[in-house]
């Protein structure tokens, strides 16, 4: 069968322990996680978990099924990669010797990014986009010295009037 | 004792069931964990887990402690907040009743956001920046009709030229 990559949405309880109720039946059972986010949504007693996943069909539907057994979890989304917004930060820590500054900011703003001197030769450059778009500009800041970076993993809500969940 | 709020950074080895080992230490001791996120590093082999956590001294040195005897956790950096570079994206999808097209585009503007029509009076906002400001922004959004909101939690990378890391 065909692996998928789906991103799947999960409205919880913000009970103490629940991320860990959430990823320990990910790893007991071999899912693969290859994102999680986890923050807070428009109601205080609720977290939306954020979660990049693979597999095939049957395995996608066995993930959902167990997640929606956990006491916890109040709601879950399979996100459709057409019917998705998803957005994710990315930092980047770099060291650019062959551009000087303007030249630098100018590279920056031309790939919708953001960036900020911390001293001579070293930027922390920002960006907010698809996953696609960070994974093509991590490719050109290549090009420089890149001293670290650090991705948030997508968070995505559907593109749809109303989110369906399959309310518990 | 104080309680402080910090920002811990991980780095840790691409294995199976790590995001689990480091969440299970959390919950089985009872610390706290505001937000989580955990995403790709400059290397294929780390990943990156920040987390924002709560405690007095002697907690978060417990915390530190504990996270450094993971296998897996290759290294631990706790961010001072003076010192940090955090940024969060969060996604909100918002009914706007009383605003037509271009006033609530230039109220999203005015507000260092995007927005993106889906369809008529609903919209999809998006704002990279830093947890105060992003509170803030979704304090403002509450005079239309908030539909959702996700969040990613925040990533960080110190403002130094070389992170320390206790490199074990």
């Amino acid at each position: 069968m065909n692996q998928k990559k789906v991103v799947l949405s999960l409205l919880v309880s913000n009970h103490f322990g629940v991320l860990t109720r959430v990823t320990n039946l990910f790893s007991r059972r071999g899912y693969n996680i290859i994102s999680l986010s986890v923050g807070e949504t428009e109601n205080p007693k609720f977290s939306r978990i954020t979660v990049v996943t693979s597999g095939d069909e049957a395995i996608i539907c066995q993930i959902k099924r167990q997640c929606a057994k956990l006491e916890d979890v109040k709601a879950i989304q399979e996100v459709e990669e057409q019917q998705l917004y998803m957005r994710e930060v990315v930092l980047v820590k770099v060291r650019v010797t062959y551009m000087n500054e303007e030249e630098f900011m100018c590279f920056v703003a031309a790939n919708q990014a953001k960036a900020y001197c911390i001293e001579q030769q070293l930027y922390m450059v920002e960006m907010c986009s698809s996953t696609q778009a960070v994974d093509a500009f991590i490719d050109k800041l290549e090009m420089f010295e890149i001293v670290e970076i650090v991705r948030t993993g997508g968070c995505a809500l559907a593109l749809s009037t109303a989110t369906v969940y399959d309310e518990r």
